[in-house]
């Protein structure tokens, strides 16, 4: 089990390196393997741009045939900016799929699977399911229930209090604290300020200032 | 500094995922980034076949301009079978390199970066340096010594003998040991066995005999 889990790690690191970029597709990652040995690895960097499997079976080739891939997510098996990916599995002979999470989205989730196991070929869901719940945390939730995922910041004092009253507390959040604005801001597709005492106060530009070399941490939307 | 880790630590991943593949090369990962996107990722799966840089290079495609790469060793400065790294990145414009650990082997260590350098291209050496270092820890031995890297296995009891007079005490070592010969196996390139007491008495196949979904597991090749 172990190793499986080790695959499934390096799909789930290719898919956590692309949240903030992605929407509204999901972050998702794929791994191809056959007799202990890496075929291909690929992941999905932007909306209309192929999908994660896409890339790890064109590295594959032929290998591809009686292999194991490692997806992070279900397979899709509607026609959208590109072919279904689970009908690409079937055409690639793969032997085995393994999905971390199924499509939450009840109208989506199995559809995949079954286009693999209507073909005959292996799957096993559940390895690295929680880890590939979170990447796509946003995703997910919209998914069910049609909301947006929302993140509230909010800087306050101990006593509830945003500044004070002469205003030149601008800022009462640590260096880290902004940081994290800025990482926030890169995984959310629109930020929302209040007008009297936010964008006529501090009129703030809102755009996600990264520092050089910068990459979003884990998933971890619920630090605030 | 963190964040830059953090994305070497995704190539070191990838390169990782292949030991025991590419020799006689280097395992080798890669990822293109700008303004905190993911732009493309690369493995080098198997002598012959394309580098790591090669791979993420085509996916970010002209977006690789202007854009960081993170390299686990040194880029190839030579024509073998495929044309030098370093050309490459040159062409494609990248603003700044990071790269893991220089080629170790004298003759070709700083090539690389000086091919880079001079084309006005910013480089920063050392960033998860040990663990690449560790990745490629045979062949490293093998370009800086012209001699192999070697693995002694030995199955041993205590008081040092390795069976029973009678002969049938076939394994004295654990499960867990008998995998990590597997493991260690699909590292190496050649198995040297003795002639009369192992070949004769044992006949061992010396194959890499892999459970499902197997993964070499970190290149500790020294935990005997």
């Amino acid at each position: 089990m172990k190793m499986k889990e080790e695959w499934m790690e390096l799909a789930l690191n290719l898919a956590e390196a692309t949240i903030g970029q992605t929407s509204p597709n999901p972050s998702v990652g794929a791994v191809v393997v056959k007799d202990g040995q890496l075929l291909g690895v690929g992941t999905h960097l932007k909306a209309g741009e192929p999908h994660a499997e896409v890339h790890a079976i064109a590295q594959a080739g032929q290998k591809a045939k009686g292999a194991d891939i490692y997806v992070t997510l279900e397979p899709c098996a509607h026609y959208g900016k590109t072919p279904p990916c689970a009908e690409l599995l079937v055409k690639s002979e793969v032997k085995k799929v393994y999905i971390a999470c199924l499509d939450p989205n009840p109208k989506v989730a199995g559809k995949g699977v079954k286009i693999l196991t209507e073909a005959g070929i292996e799957v096993e869901v559940g390895i690295g399911e929680q880890r590939a719940l979170k990447i796509n945390q946003s995703f997910f939730h919209y998914q069910n229930t049609r909301r947006p995922f929302i993140t509230l910041k909010a800087a306050t004092t101990l006593d509830g209090k945003t500044a004070t009253v002469t205003g030149d507390s601008k800022w009462i959040t640590s260096e880290k604290a902004r940081e994290d604005v800025h990482e926030e801001r890169h995984k959310h597709d629109a930020i929302l300020v209040g007008g009297r005492n936010t964008v006529e106060q501090d009129n703030p530009s809102l755009t996600t200032r990264l520092p050089p070399g910068w990459k979003k941490s884990n998933s971890d939307y619920t630090r605030y």
